[in-house]
């Protein structure tokens, strides 16, 4: 029986431009059976064949390669928003390459240890998970996709991605891209398909990885338990900034704006929350807005300015709900929205800075995924850490003081993966550090360096006896 | 209200001579809280602060120790053998040393890394978790306790290890000695208790280790996905060895008869089934009758043999309905019992060759965690690869063959944690190689090495900008 298919709104115009027929669970079933099938081969060919295929897959989708385009067009498509997207697109090739280096530098590891009886040695050996199963969000729908998918696959194992049903027009360029590679192909796949074909995939993979909310990461915990399975889940974020007085608030207010508003807010990493110590509150604020109030909503067309559309639909209710929530409770619109706006059939933010906030509101507590940047004082910093470090979650940060030093020293009391320093949201372009996520951010290993490849495979360790020498037990003489 | 006291069975007499009284819920909370708030100080005065406190609880624990005594006499009493008891109280001590110096070792990794952009520094640190929860079984009941435990204890956190209520009396005795350091009592509590403690222990943790059952594991893997925290589980096993024409039978029978009957086969990995290449499979059998015949029942006292009680009840009864399953099935008895012998009120079971079985019986695919040794045929490598990996579990497994390169190739195609290579059961004296348990064996990172200390922490990225530049970003100059 086939799957009824699944209209895709358009951001930008809120036409349902677009369909979809997700695999039935059988479909899906018989397809990861022959990626399991074609995983031995891959693995067993050796890392230096997965990285040559890769480079090529890599060639055809880099600025200039031949899918490039056709990529990024349905990417732009899919999210309403040009400039992220061709930041987007561009790190698929550099992604790749990058990943590749790490594969030579894991693989290159010395294989044999001696142990602590000299006849026996120790020879260290992996064994990739034959299919990784990867969910994957709808705000950068394709850097999101690889990012697991990409290390699993060095490390020798099969992939099956789905993405979000909500941005799944990049998908078939991407397929038509992978199928210029067989030997690819036969251990990629993307299927398109809501959270049916995410649980069903839940059933068929090794191994699951998911990007995404709290509330699913957590089901999908459940149901990783369930199979007992391993599963590395990267959650939402209700990222801190704490700016000192001695700050420099021109770099400041520009890195925080950035950090806040870059695809309309919509990134895991994007600060939420800006606490500045009470002598400095007022010529922050007022910088922070000004600079905020010269962006501008990239409509009527993607070039028109810097701010894209609300992707999902949803969303925009989550937005609307926190900002009446803060206003109802006191909140001061500086600048910006008081609720998303309507234009042209799509759903659009403008940089919203915030004061008069607290706690008690959902804007300062919960992941709102929008370009809103509340903004609140602190008197010293015990309260700056507390205010903080007082959230259920635990993604990122970042703390802006005199110096780096003394940013720092605040920075590793923050309970969170990864800090920037003097700096904002540096994790969308530092991708060496190696970070795990805190409280109900995550769950598994870090997402980068050689230890993301390890997350994808079993460690052996094969105990030689390497000498014929008469056995040493108790009762061996029997 | 008074949690009801609970009575524990002597494995020798089968008599109820011991009582513990587990803690309340709201008991254990109250020391949960206090541990995590010592955990504080614990953390920040250092490793080397740590390591001292260690080393000088392992000088009253080693052999000759204040309190050495007093902790075998316990563990003697709580699983009735000998040989073994001596072995695990002494591995207390090494294991303390072993893990000091992978801690050094850790914690003397470089923090600061360049990125790739060339004025922002990575500078990795590491924030431990508050409190480890450590659910340990009564096999090896002080052994399997450690293990998680030492490691967390090092890494920074605070531990509370909920052993086996089957082997509860080590706790008193252990105890004692880690309050003569009062800076290690503070934060290692060792807690009296059945499963329902454990669970308590669960809602209480931010990180839980398990050995134990499968049934039991994937339970606590529920609990785990149900309160967001990370799970390491090392559960059941079926160990399978291969011999193949060639091996040294004299070695292989000794090695296999030690590996399957040490601990009276409870051991997670014990050899639990053992496959012979056709034209060797007489010789071997006879050969490992022969020698399993003349081991004796540690019987009426501890000194009198090799083979100590079945320290569980429960047990008793596993072992044998897979010995009546496979007698019905066909299976032919060697030598050993046809069902666990009472002696003195205890439960006993003489080392128990089987022929004639296959995989239909529950002697082959469940676990038993008795000293039972069947022996099955194969034609070919393939067939004995087959039959070694049609389990559920993935463990351990041991390979014999003419040389350890011959025996090493087919041991990188076992899907099981840790093989070894000419040898049995070395995981036993081998502490050194990085494993993982395949399949329903388990889930999470290695327990050996620098990983294992890492587990207990979550890694976090300082991206730190150490110059003074202009941010780079699209819109910082407005």
């Amino acid at each position: 029986m086939k799957q009824a298919p699944i209209p895709v709104r358009n951001p930008r115009s809120g036409e349902y431009d677009y369909t979809f027929t997700p695999p039935t669970p059988q479909e899906l079933r018989e397809r990861c059976t022959a990626l399991r099938t074609a995983q031995h081969l891959w693995n067993a060919e050796g890392v230096e064949r997965r990285i040559s295929a890769l480079r090529r897959w890599k060639n055809l989708v880099q600025p200039g390669g031949s899918y490039y385009a056709e990529v990024l067009q349905a990417i732009i498509h899919d999210t309403g928003r040009k400039h992220e997207s061709v930041l987007e697109v561009n790190l698929l090739a550099s992604s790749i390459e990058r990943w590749c280096g790490i594969a030579q530098e894991f693989f290159a590891q010395t294989e044999i240890k001696p142990s602590s009886v000299p006849f026996i040695q120790i020879h260290q050996h992996v064994q990739p998970f034959s299919l990784v199963g990867v969910i994957s969000p709808w705000n950068f729908p394709l850097l999101l996709s690889i990012i697991d998918a990409i290390p699993a696959l060095l490390a020798g194992c099969a992939v099956v991605v789905k993405p979000s049903e909500i941005t799944p027009r990049f998908i078939e360029p991407l397929m038509h891209s992978v199928r210029e590679v067989p030997e690819l192909a036969a251990v990629l796949e993307y299927v398109a398909g809501a959270g049916e074909t995410g649980a069903e995939l839940l059933n068929n993979a090794d191994v699951v990885c998911f990007t995404g909310s709290v509330a699913t990461g957590r089901k999908v915990y459940h149901a990783a338990a369930e199979r007992f399975i391993p599963v590395f889940l990267e959650l939402g974020g209700k990222d801190a900034a704490l700016v000192f007085e001695g700050a420099d608030l021109d770099h400041a207010t520009s890195a925080l704006l950035w950090g806040s508003v870059v695809n309309a807010g919509q990134s895991c990493l994007s600060v939420e929350r800006i606490y500045v110590e009470h002598s400095i509150f007022e010529p922050f604020t007022a910088l922070l807005t000004r600079k905020a109030e010269a962006l501008r909503l990239a409509y009527p067309t993607p070039e028109s300015g810097e701010i894209g559309p609300i992707i999902s639909e949803r969303q925009t209710a989550i937005i609307n709900d926190h900002l009446s929530d803060a206003f109802a409770k006191g909140a001061v619109l500086r600048t910006g929205s008081t609720a998303c706006e309507q234009h042209g059939g799509g759903w659009w933010c403008r940089p919203t800075v915030l004061t008069n906030v607290n706690h008690s509101m959902k804007i300062m507590t919960e992941e709102t995924f929008g370009p809103i940047l509340p903004v609140m004082s602190f008197a010293s910093r015990e309260e700056a850490l507390a205010l903080a470090n007082g959230t259920m979650f635990g993604l990122s940060g970042a703390v802006f003081a005199a110096t780096w030093q003394e940013a720092e020293t605040i920075a590793r009391q923050m309970q969170c993966g990864a800090v920037s320093v003097n700096d904002a949201a540096l994790t969308a372009i530092i991708h060496e550090g190696e970070k795990q996520s805190f409280k109900f951010s995550g769950i598994g290993g870090t997402r980068m360096g050689t230890a993301a490849i390890k997350r994808f495979m079993r460690q052996q360790a094969l105990l030689v006896k390497t000498q014929h020498v008469t056995s040493p037990w108790w009762f061996s003489s029997q």
